[in-house]
């Protein structure tokens, strides 16, 4: 495996396999109530967040005090950076003071592949511009898996603002790796121009590909980012592409419901459906915690094993 | 003992007292300089701050960590919550990530309560709107109780905007489960319609309040909520309802003065009597801290000892 | 050694020495790769922020995390600080809660002398206005000392926005102790009025103090505090006080390049400069971890050896 984490292109089936088998000991040890492993004690973990993700920080920040690492939260709002501090500065920095890992969020695609070239530790991308969020992909494979066993021809639709989603270019990549069979669903206002080159189908007619569907993810609208060019409006979109009690009827027995969360209830997707048995929406953020514990043990590389030092 | 505590009229003075006690002892180790307890090892305390509040958060904070808890601060603003997150989904997040405690504040009365639905850990209150904010009665029982022994019997005036005190109200609750008698000593503007309810005694005339008194709690105005609606002037509340050195020598020689901060020093408090040897407003938040602990400690529910461990 | 460290000016010769050689150890152990000593297991360290300083405070913070210390971060800002609480009460909150040391930044010059009067615990200055920033000059004197050997004798230009700088005083007093010869490098503009009694001399000439000093410590230039009246532009101000390639050719071979940070990459100081082998910017940083860790074991007076514990 790779020392960083930026994109879910980088991931080999064998090392998200990895991933994913590491995070599922990890998720039975903390079932049978054991919360708290010792394999990174000593090592400093620094979440390095230039755009606020409050879930996205705790989730990383409980990972890492799980392992036992010591977590430095270093938010740029307020910092020397807000004073025109370059990243390589702030690198440096983060460098000298002994991170064995950085996690970033930052607003633009690409800035966590520049991390890598200024510091010696273990860089994880927590989220880039509309670029990826290589964690979101593994955590929602991880809970596929759970619920649905191997996803080699699994057929996964993604409907909603591709265009600005890292989530769903993560997911692309990352379930193409293990075999699945994604089929994005949004309007073509909302497709990235790139999108052919994908490994994926595309459609626009979200009615049609749900009876198909063994996992059906909405994304979140970024409300902020929507206006009159895009989609005529909220209602009008919500009609069109959440998913409702209506829709939720044409979704087989076993399919399972998902989203990234935070959720806009009402919009792209009715409440009862969020709160439904099938949605997964809840096991999504604890595998969160479960997937990055994963990934900052198997990328800091402890020696020991990660769960023999309690049991 | 119940498993959350939201508000102080759920303490049945057995439980009070068994919290007081498991301070008490808390308080003496803490004497001996052994700071730290082994006791909630491997459990996370969730912070969950919607409105700014250093103190009490600090508190919680350091209460957790001496127990060896990990703790989270996750603070409202700016999160997603800000985009429009509802309390159930933060909670939801929080559960699965799994908190043992949620430690909650929040600025509408009723919102911890709302979160024991949703969260299986213990939920503790740390202010709700002007509703309640129980271990802050806690810790004032707590400190009168080191001064001045059992409550029984004992007198307690609470002066000052009790309208606006969620301070106000937990203790007048908590005192009286304790066996205390309450005098509320405010102008009739600030206080609230239903303190006919309450199990206390109401007064107009500070000044023939503090001679009957073992304790005088001064309240905070609260400044921006005062208006001329509710008084004429700073000034004129301060004469009418300001503790100052002249009122001091009217109350009884080992009566206590104490003030849940953050003072007003020369408004509802003059400076000289808020650094007397008769305030106990420093102690008020070491034993903050002190209670907080012996909260955690047994709404956490340790198998172990609170103590043991280390002695 | 005092309790506190407020000045530089403080530091007797012997103190000075203690910390510098505490530190080495301390970075030897570092290099060993043995990053976490249980020194301070059970103290508690407050970072007291009145203004924002994320480098300060982390560099702080993983001192303190590294001896194995409890660490509460608190931002005034936002705090009941802000609704108008002093120094005085949040001073006694911090007292009360047992903070075993209490780092303070604050916009006031004297405000951390201030603090020791309602603490028990060590008061660490971590920048107050335009007085001091003691843990600075340690740092850059101990980068020093790595790169140069003993400072007895040696020569250092400190180039730039004395006026202003902290950073420059705190290093003329600590130098002067421990046997350098500084020379200050600015406008007169940008020069206090009392200069004359620092025990140090001042150019106004760059190209003329270059060649024969040890080492050159680049200041930041404090734009938002540069106007007019100062100086004419930033072009100007770079074109006679800015480090650049050519005067780079100047130094001697043996000498270095320091700067507190954070730069302003072709102002103060060219990029190219900033990057190069001589330059001990990088290395400042991570000094100030190591050098930091050696205050705080020192001041808190640890009974057992700072190091011994995991060798």
């Amino acid at each position: 495996m790779k020392k960083h984490l930026i994109s879910a292109a980088d991931l080999s089936r064998e090392d998200a396999l990895r991933i994913l088998d590491t995070a599922e000991e990890l998720a039975q040890v903390s079932e049978r109530s054991i919360k708290k492993l010792p394999t990174l004690r000593g090592r400093t973990v620094v979440n390095l967040f230039f755009e606020d993700s409050t879930r996205t920080r705790i989730s990383f920040e409980a990972a890492a005090k799980r392992l036992s690492a010591d977590v430095i939260n270093f938010s740029a709002k307020g910092s020397s950076v807000s004073k025109g501090e370059s990243l390589k500065d702030t690198a440096l920095t983060l460098q000298a003071m002994g991170a064995d890992a950085v996690v970033i969020r930052h607003g633009a695609s690409g800035a966590p592949q520049n991390l890598t070239q200024w510091v010696s530790g273990s860089v994880v991308n927590a989220g880039d511009g509309t670029h990826e969020h290589p964690t979101q992909a593994l955590l929602d494979a991880f809970t596929m898996r759970r619920r649905l066993g191997d996803l080699a021809g699994r057929r996964v639709a993604i409907v909603g603002d591709v265009l600005h989603s890292r989530v769903a270019r993560s997911n692309v990549l990352l379930l193409h790796t293990l075999g699945a069979q994604v089929t994005l669903v949004a309007p073509p206002t909302l497709l990235p121009v790139a999108v052919d080159a994908w490994p994926c189908e595309v459609s626009y007619d979200l009615d049609a590909v749900l009876p198909k569907s063994d996992v059906v993810m909405m994304l979140r609208v970024q409300q902020e980012r929507m206006n009159a060019a895009f989609f005529p409006s909220a209602r009008e979109y919500s009609r069109r592409y959440g998913l409702d009690r209506d829709r939720m009827a044409r979704i087989h027995d076993d399919a399972i419901v998902m989203h990234p969360g935070p959720m806009n209830r009402g919009m792209e997707i009715a409440a009862e459906v969020a709160d439904s048995a099938r949605s997964t929406i809840v096991e999504q953020v604890a595998n969160g915690v479960t997937v990055r514990m994963a990934v900052l043990y198997l990328l800091l590389g402890g020696s020991e094993p990660a769960i023999g030092g309690t049991l």
